[in-house]
């Protein structure tokens, strides 16, 4: 339940403050660059240890340190280019587009079918996971009992005059911005104001209150008065079937799938603990007003996982496997003080209790693991710990993958403990069973129970034909010897109990019941498993990966560059006939054919461009390598092999080339590697 | 557009009388086999030509034939193994559930995402087709445009008393079943009433009201007057943003999402045509009364592909390749004849004029091959063409592959020329340009054009402000030579010509506007493409090869075998300690490691089970591998590897394996070359 935090509408700001959408029009991303005021919450990154981390770059290709220093060349030239090439698009643009709706084009719907197999590989496979694949429609009890139907929400206001509606902390937050441009502040007051605009986003419907009269905040162009701010749910709503009395909602988060069919997946798991159940699959939430682009949309991918584990147990087996990986954190403390992002290794953030448990932090490394490998730059991921207040009261430890990007740094992948709230919930009110049961490790033991002796005939007498429910609330009292206790404590005080059972009253006296304590031999023990729970917006990362990896030649500012690993690249090779010439045709076809068939997707640029066009259309899409067919090919079956990010370039021949390639984007071989092998090859036409 | 003829509430009954849902209690499933007399659209299947294709299976696994004649063992078989492995399940079960809602669990998933990788693969990287991901929710605009807002409807009928509801065909078609039964009626009246009962699906409001008052039908169970059957919209509504008044709707097909974004397929395609676009996801269709389990559900997933072509040249580049391809055909004409489905070639069948054209054919090929690579029998796969009347106006040819399963045959992929429908609605709704250029192959011609001359005083002067619109609408007239000399034609017979543009009227007088014809000289021309469009139901397709694939070995009736392809197997591999002893522990680790390195998916079963128990536990999901570790193995480091339907097994050196299962896999070996490589290796715990 990635963005789970929405619940208690905290710690938006953190996103709705520091990006704005690559779609937005330009002079509202220039109000937001890192020159304006509500940027402050990007934590200073050069402490010692990091500082030099920036710096671990190749020579040749995209530079984190060079994109932060260009926020807006990046940020705008990948907008052009995510435009021009179909990667991402505003959907339903022909009718003038919905605000918060995207199409993936061919380029952006291959790279996320890329990362969706990579993930279900490197976490489902590797891990043993079951995976999932529940419905979105999802009836209302679900999300009642979920709690969402009820906190799920966002606050707005109304133009009293108007009746145009806004997001109340966006409103806020404008207000604040204006206040700002006052030279004239004292510094107490500029502070003052600061910290609203980092808080508003987090504040409840009171605070929002406080702070709109505070402030004298009007509706923005009319000046007219506002409404107070009220909630607005989050979730698309529908009726499911002709009845008019089946409300449904698209699904908030894959999670709950997981959740309500857990009994299933505890048997399909041979009824052992630990096990873990993912889910990829979509998820909507009807925002009010989004404005921040591929960041904040209405319908997107998520990625979650549920790992069931014993309370007592979250020790992980393969945790000495990632112990000594070394990552960037943000505790909860730094953020309080000193704001210093630590490096340091998960094994000792575990044993120093800075991450709560072995599995917790297993999963944060293998996350952090999956990141790099899809592309993402060691220096420009984190971990940052959820504050106290930003969690939810039955978390156990939560933590944020957050990506660096020109709009800061975003969440990508929640990290939470939730203990057993989840499963608890469903488990009240739908009445399931979905605890586990183990038996215990050293033989059967002698267990406390309540003896719970019940008059039938009396209860029958008072209660008639309701009797059945407070006998069968009794009987059940057995393994919950302390509610059953204070139940005859009661009794014998002030003689009788009040029993509440779905709303109705049964008074009890104590010649009904009569209650003791003892003892019987069992073998073993239902509880509730905890929950740790990796979610993942793929969105986001698909976002933040493009961007890390776009820059631009030297030589050449207007010549983009997508440097994707292979894994992730849209299409793995190019074919590029150097002219339209007849006696190439044929090698097209044949090269076409023995890659199709060795399983490496290839895209055929057959115009008259010329050949340095060529490849920096391939660049720009993110092929990693290109093969040029020319007029050696005719007479030696060789062809050139062109790597993007170097541009250096071997002569190959044909029969080598599927192999060859295979390798490289299976990454058994590296790029020096094959240029060892084969003979280098000078181009003029870069 | 699968399933678009409900659109038309056309031949709806074709599913719905002859399936009922694995789900459903048995009784109803009872009166559904193959003696009701509604199950008299299962054509004869036994024609000359395919009763030998029948036989044509192995001496071991599924047998099509024999599932035939066992349908229910069969159904009932599948059905308790699918629940009892976690295959598919209804959706929310804690919660009592949601009719038409299913979850996929492991199993299903994994067989899910093997069919969507797959067919990305023959399809997408096959065809160099331009995959896109769009939403679902779709704002209203689009679906009124598309004609699914007005159309998309099924009809129902209320209880007058009870106010309860039912889909109007399900109780006419109740009804009749009912009549049906009485011994008495004469051989004219039987007919009458078959053929009521074949035609109900597809009958019209009209028709319905006439049906239901002819043959007196009263409300099921409580016998009160029904209401007039009314249309009830399919699509789920929801409301986009807060502001209540933008509604939308779940997407009831992925084609939609194509449709709006062609103007950027065809630019990302260097503005040529023929090409292709394709879509994999979730489309949503809120039925009145789910009723057929699988086969007709709420939400389900979709791989469509809209391929652009010129209208005057289908043919199709690579149609020799699958020109010899036999295939069984069901022609429009038969359906009202003899009821024989053919075995012919597609060559044939387009050079006979049965299958339109070489690209409608072309693609039916290429489903054929996909659905037979899956693991469809080929005597269980027709394809049945369109009557005239089940096809949309706009319609050219409609084929859609059936599947045969023991509910009858099941509609799981269409093929339609659905000729510029699509883009031309849409184009004159949002006023996008969403046609093609193309420039004449002979150079420049001399094109008739309409010389529009218009008066702009003088319409100035009549329609003062709006005057724009009409001399808009003229002057886009020019290339329109026919609807341009008609208005000509009108002003000078009648002098004056009444133009409704968007509802509103103007009056011409021949005082206005003069229109000659004259000639321009033109390189090229605009036109709307047509499509040619294959729509395939995933979750259909999984259903109809779970039944086929699935048997009960002839010596162990309990035991059920998934006889899955390995392309498609949820797992490919099972790895089975033959014991709990600890010397074969370091085994296991060793080759889940090496598998897992491979890219080959395992399973391990380490309880206590015999191993014959464990056999059998893989075969029912599909496993089509199981690697045995036994003491041998501790000595000589072989295992044995046991195929699922022969049971055959072999010794095998633990080096050798992780190759050999690849290759088994990828189809690039087959067993019974494995058999000659390794020795055989005799189990007496099968």
């Amino acid at each position: 339940m990635l963005f789970r935090r929405l619940l208690s509408g905290r710690n938006n700001n953190i996103i709705n403050n520091c990006i704005k959408s690559i779609n937005q029009n330009k002079s509202s991303i220039l109000l937001l660059n890192n020159k304006s005021p509500n940027f402050n919450y990007n934590f200073n990154f050069t402490t010692t240890t990091t500082t030099t981390t920036l710096s671990r770059f190749n020579i040749v290709g995209p530079n984190l340190e060079k994109n932060m220093e260009n926020k807006e060349k990046i940020r705008n030239g990948l907008e052009e280019l995510m435009k021009r090439r179909f990667f991402i698009t505003p959907a339903f643009q022909i009718y003038r587009g919905v605000a918060g709706l995207y199409d993936y084009g061919p380029p952006g719907c291959a790279v996320k079918a890329n990362l969706i197999n990579y993930w279900r590989q490197h976490f489902v496979l590797n891990e043993d996971m079951s995976e999932v694949d529940c419905t979105s429609v999802t009836p209302e009890i679900v999300l009642k009992t979920s709690g969402h139907v009820a906190k799920f929400s966002d606050f707005m206001v109304k133009d009293e005059v108007t009746k145009l509606y806004f997001r109340a902390d966006h409103v806020l937050e404008g207000h604040i911005e204006k206040l700002l441009l006052d030279t004239k502040l004292t510094e107490d007051k500029v502070k003052e104001l600061k910290h609203v605009l980092t808080k508003a986003g987090d504040y409840n419907q009171q605070e929002l209150k406080e702070a709109l009269v505070k402030y004298n905040v009007k509706a923005p162009e009319t000046g007219n008065a506002l409404s107070d701010p009220y909630p607005f749910n989050l979730m698309f709503k529908t009726e499911i079937g002709p009845s008019g009395n089946n409300p449904g909602y698209l699904r908030p988060e894959t999670a709950q799938g997981i959740f309500v069919n857990f009994a299933k997946l505890y048997e399909f798991n041979g009824k052992k603990l630990p096990f873990a159940a993912a889910q990829i699959g979509n998820a909507f939430r009807n925002e009010i007003a989004p404005r921040s682009g591929l960041l904040r949309v209405r319908e997107f991918t998520m990625a979650e996982i549920e790992h069931f584990v014993n309370p007592n147990e979250k020790t992980h087996p393969k945790f000495q496997e990632v112990a000594n990986d070394k990552v960037f954190l943000l505790s909860s403390e730094a953020q309080d003080t000193t704001k210093e992002i630590i490096e340091t290794t998960f094994g000792d953030a575990v044993s120093k209790g800075l991450i709560d448990n072995e599995t917790l932090a297993y999963f944060m490394a293998r996350t952090q693991l999956f990141l790099h490998t899809v592309g993402i730059k060691p220096a420009g991921l984190r971990f940052r710990q959820h504050q106290r207040n930003e969690m939810a009261h039955y978390a156990k430890d939560c933590w944020d993958a957050e990506i660096l990007t020109t709009y800061g740094w975003i969440e990508c992948v929640g990290h939470a403990d939730r203990s057993c709230y989840d499963l608890t919930v469903h488990a009240n009110e739908s009445k399931a069973n979905l605890t586990v049961y183990e038996e215990f490790k050293d033989g059967p033991k002698m267990i406390d129970i309540a003896v719970i002796d019940v008059k039938k005939q009396l209860m029958g007498k008072q209660f008639k034909q309701a009797a059945k429910a407070p006998m069968e609330y009794l009987a059940g009292l057995k393994d919950k010897v302390d509610e059953a206790m204070q139940i005859q404590e009661a009794l014998n005080t002030t003689g009788s109990y009040v029993l509440n059972i779905d709303g109705q009253e049964f008074t009890l006296t104590k010649e009904m019941v009569t209650i003791t304590k003892g003892q019987e031999k069992k073998s073993g023990k239902n509880y509730y498993p905890h929950v740790i729970e990796p979610s993942f917006g793929l969105g986001r990362i698909i976002y933040a990966l493009l961007e890390q990896n776009y820059w631009t030649r030297e030589n050449d500012e207007q010549r983009g560059v997508l440097s994707l690993p292979a894994i992730i690249a849209p299409v793995k090779a190019s074919i590029l006939p150097l002219t339209n010439s007849e006696k190439l045709v044929p090698f097209v076809a044949k090269i076409s054919k023995l890659l199709k068939e060795a399983g490496i997707s290839t895209k055929l640029d057959d115009t008259g461009n010329a050949i340095g066009r060529k490849y920096a259309r391939t660049d720009e899409i993110g092929i990693p390598f290109g093969i040029t067919i020319d007029f050696t090919t005719v007479e030696d079956e060789t062809v050139t092999l062109r790597e993007r990010d170097t541009t250096k370039q071997i002569r190959i021949p044909i029969t080598d080339l599927a192999l060859t390639l295979k390798k490289l984007c299976d990454n058994t071989v590296s790029w020096s590697d094959v240029s060892k092998t084969f003979p280098a090859y000078e181009s003029q036409s870069e």
